[in-house]
């Protein structure tokens, strides 16, 4: 995403540095050969400048803003080796979408783990921009129209940066909820495999389940608005870009869903998991799945009940549950009258 | 949708009549013969008792609750004929969905249409049910998972039948928004259309236009909320069954968003529309989309800036549109900061 980024932020007017972890030094590698980015098959934007991993100290100086987009499970040590870097810069951007474990157990939304970590570095975060939204990184990076939210407490500094960043075809809409943001990201991916087990029966009885994939829907935007007002964000967020834009584009298609249709035909979660490793898709749901479940324990048990349907992945997911469409339709369908 | 819905109203304990127009005699006849029905291609519900289109008043005789499920194009002449048995219902419930012109060229939704008309001929229409929600009737009538909203002006009213109504496999929320309910079920065919033109698009230049779609998805539902909350209903009712649920299912597939791709490959909207005629594909969002302006210039003239998305699809219809992908674009990505 970091790379896909950079095409609307150079075709915005930004002067764009791109650093890669560790990880990705070979990735750096093609793109500073002129070819495509090897995981979009899509050319990085041209007039950046690239980093390797070892360089990070070169890429943060005098960097106006930040923007962290490494993969969630890599933002605890980025932060730690960034904080000074990013503690410098008017603002972090926040691509990276998951949940972080404290030292202390406790499940937080990735803003609170990188201020967290890098107040343990004693550097002071400043202020942050979640950005979200249904945005496939290959599209975003070939320059096709793409519409994001750019979120902050502060609603002055998303408008700003809004109003620097949006092009003709990368839109973006301004919005002050950094929480409701931080939670849709995540739990559209644990909610995206409900959507594709509904696939998943329709593929393996032959009969479309197009009603239960339209009631599963329904049924996470509520859970979603629900979440994000109880955890001190606005229920509206789930239903804007973030939230039904973000749940579209992933029910549509996406590793979340094609997990989830794998456990629809009948493969076992584990199976299907091993499945989707062995062809290196990541399945950013199954995480989540379990987080965002000790979360709704540590901070929303009071709602609890209404949330059949995040608690029937996990079960799911768990392998708890033998007739799984019996269980979704229970979860998904609205409590009988 | 009339033979579809005998399936859950058999399965939760009422005593079906099944009465077809004048254009649908010959339905009734296969269904009468054991056949399925001809349009979904699944048998009607076991123990209905069947009328021929001559037989209207035998079949409303003693009737506790009268259900309209015509094309919204017959529910004039049918109220017409049908008011006297109607009024002396305890309820009417109402599923067929659309927008009325009246005498004076008023746009109204259907309750108000069928009030109005009944009305003419003496006859006080009971309370009122407004059926809507994701439901294919091929799914309904099989008795798949379904999950759909039964909305009343008086909330006791829709939460009683909700409640007698309600299986294990058709599952009713109630509400308490007519008007909300009213609004969305023709709308959604309108944005439907434009979802369809996305994916067409993506199939006519080989490259998919997913954030586009989800760009639009989110629009709509902001356009729906929003017409909602002005004409009366409420903008929850947007981002519930009846909207994000129904919107995702017409656009997922369905008649509406296939002739929208139609459009988004290149053809016109008049020789998709030719086509999909010579293919008995009835496009209820073309006659939705003008009617729909039109009572936006009626009375919403106010908001007319917040509905681009609308007044798009309906200038495309209308082939005042060259360029139909800049103008999607244009109107489904959030304006510039």
């Amino acid at each position: 995403m970091g790379t896909a980024l950079c095409r609307p932020l150079v075709d915005s007017g930004w002067n764009v540095r791109l650093w890669g972890t560790w990880l990705d030094d070979h990735l750096v590698d093609a793109i500073d050969a002129g070819q495509p980015h090897p995981h979009t098959n899509v050319p990085a934007a041209k007039g950046i400048t690239t980093f390797r991993s070892a360089q990070l100290e070169d890429a943060l100086d005098g960097a106006n803003v930040v923007v962290m987009a490494v993969a969630s499970v890599g933002v605890p040590k980025v932060t730690e080796l960034a904080a000074h870097g990013i503690a410098r810069a008017d603002a972090i951007w926040l691509t990276s979408k998951g949940f972080w474990t404290d030292p202390d157990g406790r499940i937080k939304l990735l803003p609170d783990a990188i201020r967290t970590i890098a107040a343990g570095q004693d550097a002071k975060v400043p202020p942050l921009v979640a950005i979200a939204g249904p945005v496939k990184a290959n599209e975003c990076g070939a320059g096709m129209p793409t519409a994001t939210v750019f979120s902050s407490s502060d609603f002055e500094v998303a408008k700003k940066y809004a109003g620097m960043t949006s092009t003709d075809s990368y839109a973006i809409a301004a919005a002050n909820d950094e929480v409701g943001v931080e939670l849709c990201a995540p739990l559209k991916n644990v909610y995206a495999i409900a959507l594709g087990i509904s696939d998943g029966l329709g593929e393996a009885t032959g009969t479309p389940h197009h009603n239960l994939k339209a009631a599963t829907f329904a049924q996470a935007i509520k859970e979603l608005a629900l979440l994000c007002k109880h955890l001190g964000g606005h229920s509206e967020t789930a239903y804007a870009l973030a939230g039904v834009g973000d749940l579209e584009v992933t029910g549509l298609s996406g590793r979340n869903k094609i997990y989830g249709s794998r456990i629809g035909r009948g493969e076992s979660p584990e199976h299907a998991l091993q499945e989707m490793d062995r062809l290196e898709q990541t399945v950013e749901g199954v995480p989540a799945s379990g987080l965002a479940t000790k979360l709704v324990e540590q901070r929303a048990q009071e709602i609890v009940d209404q949330l059949p349907l995040l608690h029937c992945v996990a079960r799911i997911l768990e392998g708890d549950v033998g007739d799984v469409r019996s269980a979704l339709v229970a979860a998904a369908l609205p409590a009988k009258g």
